[in-house]
């Protein structure tokens, strides 16, 4: 079954916002297992939205509408639906009653306009909007079933997740499950060569490999009559991919992050943590405190962008710094055993690099980054070369040093036997 | 003149990635003065991308394609072009030349694929790539001309600034310039509201408003024959914002982050600053520090996420943080204070809130987020209630921060009467 996504704004024809709407819609249709084959944007014309939602019944099973369904007269999503499915619009007293009761409970009155949001195609399903005053609606046609969905994410995403989801899902005959698997501290063509044989010989499930900042993550699909039949499916490929990327996997749920991976790890061995950062100044804390419930581990960091900060608050020697530079293995491996004295913590880790885009050499250019993790007094450091504009530089190393910190403490509790190179 | 947009991948359809490059296009032709009516996403598939290239070009002046310029099989948006232009391709010399070059500088050899990279329709004006091994392509027909980009926006942005900017801007009769007004510290309602009757009456210059976390830019963009005429056009509606906003506006110039105005506004007066963060762990500092140059203010912050590192980096009270919890107004008073005893620094500001998703309380609801800011002795406090989740409220918290360092430094220097509400 084929699917076509439509999202209608003049914002994103100007390139005012990015069109996050159609991401998020392409990959649950994708879960779905619903065949995307076009995407299109069209502002809020008439004539023009017309013209996309003809060519996109003509060619698609399911076409999907995001935006212009607000009470302005410049959105006529609803109005141009209806007409180029030969429904009239009608007054939807649900909708009506939610639109009153929306506005009663902030206190205010609706305007006129706001009465438009409660007219709906004739015989058409009317999905309620819990955050806004847009109900969603479903016309089904002999050609296609055309689903209109607000613009604003914070009413799309529980919409389509409570109403849309099971509505598709009950369409297609079989069931579609994933599962990824995210590895970090690896390349992503080391990855999709280690893995380039069952890509060659997929079929269901399916695998496919996408590369994020310092990860990999390797997405395993299946379909099958039932989610436990799809499961009995996934399950022998994710054990291989265990087999072959052992523990530089570092989750294999939808939900957890890098950071939140190293977070758990911390908490179920009782372990505390502090950062010291020079170049990436605050980022690395930044990312692990974005972590809920973090406080349990994390209780002090350093950001020492300056050498005098780098000896004052965690005892960088004054000889090191001369003798190595700031940019040294040897000056990471002070700032982390010394925030560690000096936070009492555990796990330290710290990072010293050359963001750029000034301050390079040709012995140590922009990109350049030493990271250094120190566990109970073991200390490990690593030196790396990233390339890009300051910010992607930072953001690889902030990656990186929680790939280290996940290593070097895995290392520790010989739970695994880690070194492997990349 | 018209252009359209088709961002060609795979990755696209299944939501793996945003589609950045069509915001950014977008932005770079409405800037020009092109009207964009239509952006279209299709796969790695020769008879769909045809299709979509062929309504393309009937209906529009110019069409951008970035994506599938690559070296695989499965690449061919360069193929389906020139067939659908009905040219053949040609080996391209200075192309091949560039690719040998490009794997040499990294003392690699190309494969044989790489060559097809420089393969290009006969009578097609070739843009060199300094970023990769894919040139751009024009290709101008009776019907439209045709734009082949990258689609790794490290290899688009620069190829569109350097070669098809130019290339576009010859083509328009008039020269379209514009400027961005940014103004932090008031809500996107607020602003709209103060230049409602400006937007209303617009011709040329025309005005837009955008809403940023804690920020709205307000864009006047100028039609004329030249680009001194376009910025006599555009004058006195900028001069009309500043007397509406006055020091509500941190930059009229386009590069010019919050963060840098903040970054420059200490250096210019030779302030050292130093950051205290509780629910932001490192952000706030990690933005100030993506500004290149910043270390000349900024030598050390600190991350004090539990009560006993504000107690014991920043001198927090103990009885301040029984009396009023970590969450309020006086601890954040005193983490500011506390900070710029410790670091030595000129001005310092703390962050403390609750972040949720737990931790909220009907007195302290999630969201709460207090923010001292010290300049030379003498500390502001705001209170604020930020909504989203607990990502979004961090980041809230971050920009309010940039606003109240800015509005507290100006202040101290009496260059303004600074005080209004919001």
């Amino acid at each position: 079954m084929t699917v076509e996504l439509i999202c209608v704004g003049t914002e994103l024809l100007l390139g005012n916002i990015v069109n996050t709407n159609a991401a998020y819609l392409a990959e649950k249709c994708a879960g779905l297992g619903l065949s995307c084959y076009f995407q299109t944007v069209v502002g809020d014309n008439a004539e023009r939205l017309s013209m996309v939602l003809k060519t996109a019944m003509e060619r698609s099973d399911i076409v999907i509408l995001s935006g212009g369904l607000g009470p302005t007269e410049d959105d006529l999503t609803k109005e141009v639906a209806a007409e180029v499915c030969g429904r009239e619009l009608v007054m939807h007293e649900p909708s009506r009653l939610c639109i009153l009761e929306f506005f009663e409970k902030r206190g205010t009155v609706p305007t006129e306009n706001n009465w438009k949001q409660a007219m709906v195609p004739v015989d058409a399903i009317v999905l309620e909007n819990r955050n806004g005053t847009a109900p969603g609606v479903i016309i089904e046609t002999e050609q296609a079933r055309v689903i209109l969905l607000p613009g604003p994410p914070n009413e799309l995403y529980p919409l389509f997740e409570e109403s849309v989801e099971p509505y598709l899902r009950a369409l297609t005959p079989q069931v579609i499950c994933s599962q990824t698997v995210k590895i970090c501290g690896l390349g992503e063509s080391r990855v999709e060569t280690m893995v380039k044989d069952l890509i060659d010989a997929q079929t269901n499930p399916t695998i496919a490999t996408y590369a994020k900042t310092g990860e990999v993550h390797i997405r395993v699909t299946a379909a099958a009559e039932d989610a436990k039949a799809a499961g009995r499916l996934i399950k022998p490929t994710v054990k291989e991919l265990k087999a072959r990327f052992g523990n530089d996997i570092y989750t294999t749920e939808e939900e957890t992050t890098l950071e939140k991976a190293v977070a758990d790890l911390l908490v179920a061995n009782d372990l505390s943590l502090t950062c010291a950062e020079s170049c990436t100044g605050g980022l690395l804390s930044g990312r692990i405190i974005n972590v809920p419930g973090v406080s349990e581990v994390y209780k002090s960091g350093y950001v020492t962008y300056s050498n005098k900060a780098k000896r004052r608050l965690l005892g960088v020697k004054k000889s090191t710094l001369q003798k190595h530079g700031a940019v040294s293995g040897q000056v990471a491996e002070e700032m982390a055993r010394g925030a560690a004295l000096a936070a009492k913590a555990d796990v330290s880790v710290a990072v010293t690099g050359i963001a750029g885009p000034d301050g390079g050499t040709e012995e140590k250019p922009v990109g350049l980054v030493y990271i250094a993790c120190c566990v109970k007094g073991k200390t490990t450091v690593k030196g790396y070369q990233f390339s890009g504009n300051r910010s992607k530089i930072r953001e690889s190393a902030v990656s990186a040093a929680l790939s280290l910190m996940r290593g070097c403490i895995l290392e520790y509790f010989s739970k695994v036997t880690f070194g492997k190179k990349d």
